[in-house]
C-alpha cells in the first residue's frame, strides 16, 4: 500500500440532484483523488433530514439518484466506497458523544450554518439543523478521514470537526486523526447571483439534456455594459465566461479578446459555452444511462460499499468505548 | 400474557451509586411493578457524559455499582429487563432522528434543563447536555414504553418525547405509542434544604452501613423551634419525622404526639429513624454482598438484559426506516 495514501471522505445531502457547481467544486477532484487515496463518499441521508424531514420520499429517491450522479461523473465503485449515512449506526453513537464535547454557542457562531439558516428563514433552529456539524465530524471520524475535499463552505465544518476530534484524543486516547480540508472551485449561478445552487434556480443539472443545457445558458446573465453586439465586453465578470474557462480550455482566450473587442455576440457565446458543457456532460449521460437499466447492480454496489463503511465505523468505536473504558463487553 | 401488562422504562444516570431518595422515588415502585408489568430498567451511561465526560472511570464503575444497588433492593433480572444505553446504537440513531423534530428553544425552556443548568453552574450549555431530554425520549421510543415511573422532575422530559413520538406519527407513520408518567415520592435532603441528592451531601446511600446511617441521622436538621427536650416540637416540619413517616408506619402516630409535647428528645427520635432505615436496609446489604461476591454473574445477567433490549431497539429502528421510508436493504 501506498504510505501516502490517505484516508479521504466526501459525500453529499441526498435532497436533490447533483448540478455542475457540485461537480466542479469536489466531483471532479473525487474521480482524480479516488485513484490515490482510499476514498470514501458518504450519501449523507442522515443530514438530509436536517432541513427536509417533512418529504422523506424525496431523501429516498434522492440516495438513488445521487449514486447515478457519481457513477455518471467517473466515480469508481472499485476505488471508491459508496455507503449511506443512516445505515451507519457507529455515526449516530459517535454524533452522540462528540456532542457532549460542544457547546451551544459555539454551534451558533458557525459561520456557515449562520448563513444557511438565513437563507432558508430559520428563526428558531431545530436543534439536530443546529448540530449537523456535530454529525459531520462523527462521519469524519468514524472513518478516521485525514482530508475532506469540499466546498469553501464547508471550512467551519471540519475545523468544528478537527476540535471535537482533538478533544476526544485529549480527554481519552488519541484514537482520531485530524483531518484536513481540499478546497475545490467554486462555480458561479447562472444568474451572477451567488453559488450554483439547485434551490436558487440558476443550476445545471447534471443529468440536463442538451437542450436544457443550452436554454439554462441562453438565459444567464452576461456583462451589463454589453448592449450592442459591438460594445466591447467585460468577460472577467460574465458569469458565461466563467464556463469557458472551466469547461473549455481549448479557446478560452481566444473568446476573451474577442468579447473584449466586440467582436462575438453573446448569443453565439453562450452556445459555444453550451457545447462546451454539453462536451462534458456526454460520456456522463452515456454512463448513467448504463447504469439506470442495472438497478439491482446499483443496490448491491451500495451494500458492498455501505458493508465496508461499517466494518470501519465499527472498528473506529470498538476503539472509542475502549479509550473511554465503556467497552463493557462485546455482544 | 396479561392484556394489561405494560412496558415500563425506568433508569439511573450512572453517576455514582443510589441513595434512599432514589429507593423512595422509584425503586420502591419498581419493584413492585416487576410484579405486574414488562419493566426495562436503563443505565444511563450515555446520559451520564452530559455532565461527567471527564470521568469515564467513574461511569464505568457507577454502572457496576447502580447494578448491584438494583439487585439489592430486589429488582429481579428474571422479571426485569437491566441494560447498558451506551450499548445500544439504535437509541443514538432514533436520538439523532428525533432532534430534527425540536427546536434549540423549546429545549431551553425545559423547566427542569434551566434548574440542572443552574444548579450546575452551567452558562453556556453543551449541546448534548441541552439535548439529554431528546437521548431519553429516544430511549423511550426504541422500547416502546407506555409508562416511566419517575420522579417530578422528570415531568417536562416525558412531556418532550410525548411531543416528539406524536410528531413521529403523524409525520410518518404510528410506530410509537404515547408514554405516561408515573411519579413516586419525594424524599427531601437531611439537611432540611431541597430534595435528597449525593452532589448535595444530604443523602444517605443505599450500601451505607448502619453506622453511617446512625451518624448521618444524628446530623440530620430537626424543627428548629426546639431548643430543650421539653419544647413541644413540630414535627410535620422536621425533616426526620418525614423519614419516620416514610420507613416506620408502625408507631408513627406516638412519635408525632410525643414531639408534640415535648415527650421525646430529638437525639433518641434520631435513633429510632436511623433503626428504621437500618431495618429497612438490612436485607439490601445481604443481596448486594451476595452480588458483590458473583461478578460474572452480575456481568451475565447485564448482558442478558443487553441483549434483550437491543433486539427490542433493532426491531423498533426497523419499524421506523420502514415508516420513514428510509429501509433501503438489510445489511
Ligand atoms: S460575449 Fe460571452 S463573455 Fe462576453 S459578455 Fe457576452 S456572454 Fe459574456
Ligand atoms: S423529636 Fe423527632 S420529630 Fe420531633 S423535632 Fe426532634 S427529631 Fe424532629
Amino acid at each position: 500500500m501506498n504510505p501516502n495514501k490517505e484516508r479521504i471522505l466526501t459525500g453529499d445531502r441526498t435532497t436533490g440532484q447533483l448540478h455542475l457547481g457540485h461537480y466542479v467544486g469536489s466531483l471532479r477532484s473525487r474521480v482524480e483523488l479516488q485513484e490515490v487515496h482510499d476514498t470514501y463518499i458518504l450519501l449523507a441521508d442522515v443530514q438530509a433530514l436536517t432541513t427536509h424531514y417533512e418529504q422523506p420520499e424525496l431523501i429516498a429517491n434522492s440516495v438513488h439518484q445521487v449514486t447515478l450522479d457519481y457513477l455518471a461523473v467517473g466515480i469508481d465503485p472499485d476505488k471508491s466506497t459508496l455507503f449511506i449515512q443512516s445505515m451507519i449506526p457507529e455515526i449516530a453513537e459517535l454524533t452522540v458523544i462528540f456532542s457532549m464535547f460542544v457547546t451551544v454557542n459555539a454551534l451558533r457562531h458557525n459561520p456557515t450554518i449562520k448563513t444557511e439558516a438565513r437563507d432558508r428563514g430559520y428563526t428558531d433552529l431545530y436543534y439536530g439543523f443546529l448540530g449537523y456539524p456535530v454529525s459531520q465530524a462523527a462521519d469524519i471520524a468514524c472513518c478516521k478521514t485525514t482530508l475532506i475535499p469540499a466546498g469553501e463552505d464547508q471550512i467551519p465544518h471540519v475545523e468544528t470537526a478537527r476540535k471535537l476530534v482533538r478533544r476526544f484524543n485529549e480527554l481519552y486516547a488519541p484514537v482520531f486523526p485530524e483531518p484536513r480540508i481540499l478546497t475545490g472551485a467554486r462555480l458561479g449561478g447562472l444568474d451572477g447571483v451567488g453559488k450554483m445552487s439547485k434551490s436558487m434556480g440558476n443550476a445545471i443539472s447534471l443529468n440536463a439534456d442538451p437542450q436544457d443545457v443550452q436554454a439554462k445558458l441562453t438565459k444567464a446573465k452576461t456583462d451589463p455594459a454589453r448592449i450592442r453586439r459591438s460594445d466591447p465586453g467585460h468577460p472577467d465578470i460574465c458569469p458565461v465566461y466563467a464556463y469557458h474557462q472551466l469547461f473549455r480550455s481549448a479557446d478560452t482566450e481566444e473568446i476573451h479578446t474577442a468579447c473584449s473587442q466586440g467582436k462575438i455576440g453573446c448569443t453565439d457565446c453562450k452556445r459555444l459555452a453550451g457545447d462546451a458543457v454539453n462536451e462534458l456532460l456526454a460520456p456522463f449521460r452515456e454512463r448513467r444511462g448504463y447504469y439506470e437499466q442495472r438497478k439491482s447492480q446499483v443496490k448491491e454496489l451500495l451494500m458492498e460499499g455501505t458493508r465496508k463503511a461499517r466494518r470501519t465505523a465499527k472498528e473506529t468505536m470498538l476503539e472509542v468505548r475502549e479509550a473511554m473504558g465503556i467497552r463493557y463487553f462485546d455482544l
